[in-house]
């Protein structure tokens, strides 16, 4: 069994090696039209990056937003049992019944922007195990949570948004960037979805009771994940990888997604040309994190709640850039005088 | 004629005196609603803001959002004869007809957002007087242009964004922030279209000038708008007043329209209570104007483009206010365990 996993494990890790690159064929076709359309060079801003980017990604000119997907992973965390968050660990199951249901914010946000919905429920009875005593994984959990978010993104999709729902997993996301990108837990521990006072103080040391533990085994990026990180967070830095892989543009959505991801950017720079970061969290590490991955998030607007919410919300805008790149004149065809006019 | 428009003015301003407050009893139902949905309290940031914020300017709870439209008024200006833009003035007018056969972002944009758009031509053959050598309006033209924006508002329309278009009207916005909130043209004038160089320092002069000519005169408010603005930006002025009396409220687009509504705070303050500006423009005068209005701007992608297509933008993320806080399930209907565990 061990050999197996670890096997399936290092196939995973073998797989970033062959991540295609851009079509420049395509974002070249992109600039191209984007010249000559009624409006002032530059003047729609970063819809006009949001159009060039697509068609990099999508390997297409003109691009198309008519099949996006909304991924939420959920998992539950051994370390919740530490009190590190607001609400019981029972929440995590409760809100994957009402993503079911149709009850929550998501649902709401992918019926405005007519995308699909899919939940990825992760073995919510067994947590993974408290990584303040030991790894939150092994090496076969670890890889099973890898590859089952890889079976998210396939061919034919326009787009993924990936989020996630797991009770205590804003304090695996600040664990991860701490083994990631260095500093202490104080740097990357923020309230989450509320935790303030002494329970805040909890928090950060339990992280930091974490990173002292393993920080000598913290040199390879997925073993962080493994030591650190869950199975809905394993699962984000998968899909991301099978997207692009499958030319699926992808849409990271708060603190806990893009520190899953970032574990490939650590592993191998430029493994998330592909993302967009939607939104700036209100969780402070986010805007920190962002600013290492060298990205800057499209919306802010102090959301703070997970679930590919505000991965969700960036669609619309998307569109809008979609929208005016396939649908505008340009200045020939509707007799607008240009600027040398 | 002169003493009935010199009336007319003076009755726009009259109105001033008698704009409806807020709906407390709706914002309250609002914030009630909001505190039992399932989600953290505040984590859906800006959005649980909005749908506060609409309860309170449409009147009601629920809020709806099923009638938008969108309003560009488009004007020209005679200091365009100063070479202040970096488009010649009959593009003012080509545009105009790019929006009636559907080609602008704006077109594209109301499509995405299932939004109505009205486009308000007001006597593009006439420019108003150069400001840099005497009044831009006559009080009779001034009042009409107040006029014909009041009438882009009626009772049952769920919302009005509101835009613009006129070669060197950023120009015209330039010298309202002067002439409102006092500063040096160099405070307030940018690139606008595409200027740069010597045509920069070109459209800084011209706004110099015109200040001197005006400065003391410029007591009131409404002078300011005659004196140194234009019928669009008169208009949009007038489709806010208009909005508030018909209990809609206002997305304000840009620099430009955002200068235009500014002088009804200066009027009054509170007057641009029920106005939301929906993005900051890369035009370098639009932070500061937002930070004078005390409005922090919804969206900041770098657009400036005018033609409300910021404004437009707004509408799937207002969309998404209203969809999550009309359709989430509360946590007894969900069975979801608050914070109190």
């Amino acid at each position: 069994m061990t050999s197996t996993t670890a096997a399936t494990l290092a196939e995973i890790r073998s797989v970033m090696a062959e991540l295609p690159g851009p079509n420049t064929v395509a974002g070249d076709a992109a600039a191209s039209r984007e010249a000559v359309l009624t409006k002032p060079p530059g003047a729609l801003g970063r819809l006009e990056e949001l159009t060039h980017w697509l068609c990099l990604w999508q390997g297409r000119h003109p691009p198309r937003l008519d099949r996006p997907r909304v991924a939420v992973f959920a998992g539950n965390h051994g370390v919740a049992a530490r009190g590190v968050s607001a609400y019981p660990a029972e929440v995590t199951k409760q809100m994957v019944a009402n993503f079911i249901a149709g009850g929550a914010a998501v649902n709401q946000l992918c019926l405005n922007a007519s995308a699909e919905l899919r939940v990825y429920e992760m073995d919510l009875d067994h947590p993974t195990d408290d990584f303040s005593a030991g790894p939150a994984m092994s090496e076969e959990d670890c890889a099973k949570g890898f590859a089952y978010g890889m079976m998210a993104a396939e061919t034919g999709l326009d787009l993924i948004c990936l989020g996630e729902m797991g009770i205590a997993n804003t304090t695996s996301a600040a664990a991860l960037c701490c083994g990631l990108f260095g500093g202490s837990a104080a740097d990357w521990v923020g309230p989450g979805t509320g935790v303030v006072g002494e329970a805040l103080a909890r928090k950060i040391a339990v992280v930091d009771e974490a990173l002292a533990l393993h920080r000598a085994a913290l040199t390879d990026p997925f073993e962080v994940m493994r030591r650190l990180g869950g199975r809905e967070l394993a699962a984000i830095a998968g899909a991301v990888i099978a997207a692009r892989l499958a030319h699926v543009p992808v849409v990271l959505d708060g603190f806990a997604s893009t520190a899953a991801a970032a574990l490939l950017q650590a592993a191998m720079p430029g493994a998330l040309d592909h993302c967009l970061i939607a939104h700036c969290s209100a969780e402070p590490g986010h805007r920190r994190l962002a600013e290492r991955l060298g990205k800057k998030p499209l919306l802010d607007l102090g959301m703070r709640l997970g679930e590919a919410s505000g991965a969700a919300l960036a669609i619309p805008v998307l569109r809008a850039a979609i929208a005016c790149h396939n649908g505008m004149a340009s200045f020939a065809e509707a007799g607008v005088s240009d600027k040398s006019g």
